[in-house]
């Protein structure tokens, strides 16, 4: 069984179509999106994590930073920006722990959402503590795109389960047809299960056990189950628009295509690429989170989806979608 | 742990130096090839494997093939073929069990190497049974290769071994080292063990307990464990010239680059494609598996290289080296 974490479960009643998620108040100014930056995450912070801050400060007005971190890196941002500017910036000045203090902002309702590439574990876990998990959501998954020869495709999970069970996958599956329906706007997404053949039998014992249980699993958005789907296919995406998977495999694949795709180009000549960032799916805020070896164009990139995603209030919508699927399921 | 499957395990005394393991021994023409073919192996058998073994045969004269399967399969292939051609086809007529027609062609010394593309579990299995699993080897590994930026790489498991343990992973090392060392010419093979971030208590449970292990390993050629990797890694091939990862993983990963490249070109412009077929190390015999999704080319390229692992002797030399570092670990 997929260990629950710790963090308190978010009661249901935020969750009414047109609400908001605490943390996910707007400011009055319409566009503003505000975005809290954890400094020191990353194998090349500080330096990686300002030149993204600066490049997605340059490429978006309306957006507002609220740095957390160490002065010198906060100083290093203020520095290179015009005086003008710098009212766009905040500073939440600490050493140590700038994950929390990024969680810490989104959920006292500083900021409207934050980007991390610090460690995905010490994330998840203050994400699902400080701004709560979604009712039945043992763990939160981290929700990726990935270009493909027919479009794009949602990946999940990417990193955060990584010896996860069966109903962890199944709701991967949930989480990943919302996330289709409300971000990329597919009507009726194919969900497929990520495993090494598509006969019958094959796969470990975790994707053997599974098939079954996904066929009869009510979905949202009016997904269906579209089968077994194997690593090609990933790169294909005519099978599924949704791929579920462990966060091991997930992860794995999602770093050699990415690799992949940045030295030979994308598997479409017209694919625009996606960040290279993930959504972390299932907590009561807009969480993304870069890897570990981002460089400053990835986390701009970063930036930039956590703005849009809080802009088009998308993951308020992706939770009123679930729970009214609930309700269906229930009745 | 992982389950050791079905088969004797062969004597010590056939692997010394020089000498061939049952199913291995060459005829008298120097430079034949007698490769059996598993004419019903694969989603689209038997139309691509008739197509493979034509292209295979066009190839290269001094290849002969026993045909393992059904009557008009084999006839067909026949067909195509000039009269002179024919007398290097040999058949072995049969309408069901045609991977285990293939494996006895070895066994009984008919052939030098088989090629299937049919399921893995059934090969394994039946190669275990009826080549002989060399000593200490529970479950035998899926060997792929892929092009990298900076040359090319050996996967291993690709698809064997699902759910694998600690010493089964160990096992992978030192089998990808010693593949490393006598296929790819490669001195003191680097071999690195896949996983999601690199920093330590990373990855899942199975990986988190590895390393420490891989640390200590005595491994053949002059190996050295060099570390976890990433999935980019497998793309940019700087960090290590083997990946050991469970076959699962490593099946999603390589069909995923495979697709890739194939839609998007090799990640290093002069990379000729190694064959998109993986080698059965730790039985004794070679044998060489296609993907189930294989087509003509891909048979054709998986009959090439099982010729030239024969030719090169490269199992028994593979065995060789095993044998020689286990002796020097027990000193």
């Amino acid at each position: 069984m997929t260990r629950p974490i710790f963090g308190r479960v978010v009661p249901e009643r935020w969750r009414t179509t047109g609400a908001t998620a605490p943390g996910q108040r707007t400011v009055g100014e319409p566009g503003t999106a505000r975005i809290a930056v954890d400094l020191l995450g990353g194998d090349q912070a500080p330096a990686v994590v300002v030149d993204g801050a600066l490049r997605a400060c340059r490429a978006d007005p309306s957006l507002h930073l609220t740095l957390v971190g160490p002065a010198e890196a906060a100083d290093a941002v203020l520095a290179a920006l015009k005086p003008g500017e710098r009212r766009r910036i905040t500073t939440a000045i600490t050493a140590t722990e700038t994950v929390n203090g990024a969680v810490r902002a989104v959920a006292e309702g500083r900021a409207d959402a934050l980007v991390s590439a610090g460690d995905t574990r010490v994330l998840v876990l203050s994400a699902a503590r400080e701004l709560g998990r979604w009712p039945g959501i043992r763990r939160p998954a981290l929700t990726a795109v990935l270009p493909t020869a027919a479009g794009r495709l949602v990946l999940l999970d990417v990193g955060s389960s990584v010896d996860p069970d069966a109903e962890t996958l199944a709701w991967h599956a949930r989480l990943g047809a919302a996330y289709a329906s409300v971000v990329h706007h597919v009507s009726a997404p194919r969900v497929g299960l990520l495993t090494i053949g598509t006969e019958p039998g094959k796969g470990d014992r975790l994707r053997r056990a599974l098939p079954a249980q996904l066929y009869d699993l009510p979905l949202p958005a009016g997904a269906r189950y579209a089968g077994l789907v194997e690593g090609g296919d990933v790169v294909l995406g005519r099978a599924a628009d949704v791929v579920v998977t462990d966060g091991f495999t997930g992860n794995v694949l999602l770093k050699g295509l990415e690799t992949a795709y940045a030295l030979t180009g994308p598997p479409s000549p017209d694919a625009e690429p996606p960040p290279r960032a993930a959504l972390l799916l299932g907590v009561s805020g807009t969480v993304v989170v870069c890897h570990g070896a981002a460089r400053g164009p990835d986390l701009a990139a970063g930036i930039a989806l956590a703005a849009d995603l809080h802009r088009r209030g998308s993951v308020a919508a992706i939770a009123d979608l679930l729970r009214a699927q609930r309700g269906i399921a229930h009745d």
